[in-house]
């Protein structure tokens, strides 16, 4: 039966276990390997067996997270997963491992019981502050190494606490892991200022046929096939470009399209001043946050770009900014794509 | 004679003061216009008049900073100077004032001491965070609007706590900024992340001719009058924008030149990994810091760019990133332009 415990159960689930698997998602981020190497460090100081293991491979850039940690064979007497709101997540190369969770630390507001035990705390940042309560818990005061994979967990989760989800307690916690000694600073080069030639290209690309629609209150980008091979942009490159359009000044929704190598295009639309995004992408059967939502569209670049025009320009005309009645609430979210 | 003053000091003759102008620097950033903005809410918050005063525009970003300041007219009586290092940074209309400073704040290392009584603390990341010490010694508890201006010139002069100059004291003072119910998610997406059309069109034409030296450890950008004037780009738009080729992957050395409108070329050289940056201005009659610094030239673009280039790769070869003999350290920072 799957019970939720709180920190002070999960320090003395964990003083008693021994030869402890830590899982991270698949597509590993900043937080869910900060989060583990955190906790596997912490464990090895207190002379347990301990290692971390991932789906997918880790990008070159979060390697440095395994500083210090040992590699350690055995055969797991008990499994964590950190930052897995579902089992799903796990990928499939763990996807062994779905029904045999023993503890799961996570922050994320909906999410699926899975793991036997289940310590969450909706309101944190990143996984890796809850990680930290635990790891002073069992007496560990946290060290350089477990300070840097805090820190990049909390820096990464919150765009290096440039949104909405910092809280005084991430700050808080920066401020502590940072007299530790990190280089706080090369972190945030890697994480933030370190763009691929081939990202630079596909931007370019993108800025060169961006559109705009409603006295510039809509702007667009669209990303091909040829686009995403001619820069040799890979998914990793992807990331974050969704942000691009509603960076632009007076913008009041961006639309990402990107089309897949199936021929799906996938829609991202970024809105802010209370344009709804997860309303416009629930009229194209898709679902998400009132700032970020998306959907899919099988009908071509060309058909599928006068379709989401088109409901953003209801959507604007209804007067967005204003608060109002809204009346088809429920059907929004419904999707819960938010790509 | 001017003296260096303590907080303590600094509170007792604000205590004392009326009818308070406080000076900001010209071009004035969200430090300079933070700090200002909020002591003057603090000293009308105490029944003292005070104003804020500047050489030049307020952005229109800025204009937030200003809630809830009244407009107060009156003849000054005291003079207050926010992270103006040197009286020359007053700019034009508030030069009147360089040799009429009671009390200058700031937190810059090397500075001029032009006011009567000069409190600095060079390790602050923002001079907010000196006067948020100042406004609390004068018994006024921040709210809301002096958070937001604290809140934003620390996160401004940090690069939203992402630079080396970030301290554990900005990250606290951020955490107990943001518990007053700042909106810093807005704050922060007004800082970071709106551009201009014209600064994307500007970036787009620079990418267009971005070249690559020496296995692409050097990438140089080129800014031309007509690419300025093409994109209508202005001189806020180009800001942050040296900062550009050093984010490619791989690159150890940045070069952005800036053709001016009297044909001189503005060189601003970014680096990292041990390339120092003042060392290759130097040789061009500029200077500055380790990784940033700047120089100017007069010949033209192509020759200019074949001297810096040239510097570079004798500096590339000279094994960077090792440590080695500095053999002419001394001429270094002589210029002291960072552009």
């Amino acid at each position: 039966m799957p019970e939720q415990i709180n920190p002070t159960q999960a320090v003395e689930f964990l003083s008693a276990a021994q030869d402890v698997l830590i899982l991270t998602h698949s597509s590993p981020d900043g937080d869910t390997l900060g989060s583990a190497y955190a906790l596997c460090r912490a464990l090895q100081l207190l002379g347990k067996r301990a290692r971390v293991e991932c789906s997918d491979p880790i990008d070159k850039k979060y390697q440095f997270l395994q500083n210090n940690i040992l590699s350690q064979e055995f055969a797991p007497q008990t499994v964590v997963a950190v930052d897995i709101a579902d089992p799903r997540l796990l990928g499939d190369r763990l996807s062994v491992y779905a029904d045999k969770v023993d503890l799961s630390i996570d922050h994320h507001c909906r999410r699926n019981l899975f793991a036997r035990q289940t310590l969450v705390e909706p309101g944190a940042a990143a996984a890796a502050e809850i990680v930290l309560r635990v790891i002073e818990g069992l007496g560990v005061p946290p060290d350089r190494d477990i300070a840097a994979c805090v820190y990049t967990a909390i820096a990464t989760d919150t765009g290096c606490f440039k949104y909405s989800n910092t809280t005084a307690q991430s700050h808080r916690i920066a401020a502590k892991m940072m007299e530790q000694g990190i280089d706080f600073a090369a972190i945030n080069r890697e994480m933030f200022e370190t763009k691929t030639l081939s990202r630079l290209e596909l931007e370019r690309l993108a800025l060169e046929r961006l559109e705009f629609f409603f006295d510039a209150r809509c702007a667009l980008i669209c990303i091909t096939r040829e686009m995403r091979q001619s820069s040799g942009a890979s998914d990793a490159d992807m990331e974050g470009i969704t942000g691009l359009p509603r960076q632009i000044e007076g913008v009041l929704a961006g639309v990402t399209m990107r089309e897949r190598d199936d021929g799906i295009i996938r829609i991202s639309v970024r809105t802010r001043d209370g344009v709804d995004a997860s309303r416009i992408c629930a009229q194209m059967g898709g679902g998400g946050h009132k700032n970020a939502a998306g959907c899919q569209a099988e009908d071509g670049i060309e058909s599928a770009k006068a379709r989401i025009v088109d409901i953003i320009a209801r959507e604007l005309n209804a007067g967005a900014g204003s608060t109002r009645l809204q009346e088809n609430q429920g059907a929004y979210n419904a999707g819960n794509h938010t790509n």
